[in-house]
């Protein structure tokens, strides 16, 4: 147990890739996905940027965000067609080159064996930067992809999930941020003030005030979180009783 | 009518404001929201970046992608609390001074005086960088901010429809993306050549493909983007043609 170790900040970087989200077309979910899995990690989700599938916009921020964070994570663009162009263009931004992984190709084989056979476009699905380790995939077969620290996964959030599923405990993380929430039918506006001394009062201590229009009311959430439970309970402690005191009574676990 | 003009393409980056979606505990529809909105103005949205609430992560993000598309879209951080930064932190990154707008003001004061009056931490809410003109938000009091081509806009969805709504047709805006969908029960690995090859044959056309595995069967959409009617509508008959020939009938308008 060393002091410099549990007081590193472990962060990660997201690239979504994809025409699809920014035409409006489909609802990401693996921002959200990827950040409770990470925060679980004990890793901190930094920055996010989406993406088309381009391959020099898609460079680019490959290139900013994996010398920035611990880890990169990327999410769409694997997949057997033409627009799928993640490996290509991660590739080209890494300066190396692609080609087939032997294991990631038997993976394939076996899995298209009853499902039609292998055919050059699903054995586009093997491609990797040279040097990459594979990711197990256990929904359809086609693995994700490990170059250093970077993490290429699928766009199709329940294929993302199992590949999630499948580093969980293999990162090296920090310390893991710890949550509390209360919520309390109060305009946040009411209690900006008392927030903010509350937050300043619990050094390592962050408030986050989520309002909502309910049942014709006006109420919030508000969450703290810290990475030592002392801090956050004493945080947690200081909030419901300055409410309570202001005559905002308080629902644990948030409203 | 200028070729010139028509030919031109409009874009928009959007940056996601706030550490509860960097968190994983709110999930953004801002992002699907506001870029459906800009493809009925004639805009694409080419980029997206999800920051935390931190003035550094902000600044750098309006500096870049300001210069870099031609309207700037933010949402989140603009309420009453201490963590609602956005403002400040765009004024900053602008060089340009924090003002309380008057108009934005005399908002505020009409709709508080029966919600329990103009406090000081709602007062924020009416603080601009100096030379913003106002969105009107017709959901909850607290108006948006334009200065030059950025948009300042809330983080709720459903504040930041109406504001979208105020601000619909007023944006000089490029030729609408048209597009067209089919769907078919189809793998999309057994077809993706045909898909690169259609999209080849019609220049100025785009194929998506999108997977989707549902009553125990696989298949996909595809959908067809183009500027251009003429285009739009050669590249969908050749494709539904192509399908229907490999013996793949289709859904119009998608499965």
């Amino acid at each position: 147990m060393s002091t410099v170790t549990s007081d590193r900040i472990w962060t990660a970087a997201l690239i979504v890739i994809g025409d699809e989200i920014l035409s409006g077309r489909t609802q990401d979910k693996n921002v959200a996905q990827i950040a409770s899995w990470l925060n679980v990690q004990g890793i901190r989700l930094r920055e996010v940027r989406v993406v088309a599938d381009d391959a020099a916009a898609i460079g680019e921020a490959v290139n900013i965000l994996r010398a920035r964070s611990d880890y990169l994570f990327t999410t769409g663009g694997i997949g057997p067609t033409h627009d799928d162009i993640t490996v290509d263009a991660i590739a080209a931004a890494l300066g190396v080159d692609v080609i087939v992984h032997p294991e990631a190709e038997a993976v394939l084989e076996r899995y298209y064996r009853e499902r039609g056979g292998l055919t050059e476009a699903r054995l586009r699905m093997a491609r990797v930067p040279r040097g990459s380790s594979l990711i197990p995939n256990r929904m359809s077969g086609a693995p994700g992809i490990r170059f250093e620290n970077i993490f290429i996964m699928a766009g199709v959030p329940h294929i993302t999930a199992g590949m999630l599923d499948a580093l969980t405990g293999t990162l090296e993380g920090g310390a893991p941020l710890l949550s509390g929430q209360v919520g309390s039918w109060v305009a946040e506006s009411e209690i900006a003030d008392f927030l903010a001394s509350t937050e300043r009062a619990h050094a390592g201590s962050q408030i986050g005030s989520y309002p909502f229009f309910r049942e014709g009311r006006v109420g919030a959430n508000f969450v703290v979180r810290a990475t030592q439970q002392n801090v956050l309970d004493s945080c947690m402690d200081a909030l419901v009783a300055g409410l309570e005191e202001r005559g905002w009574p308080v629902t644990r676990g948030g409203i």
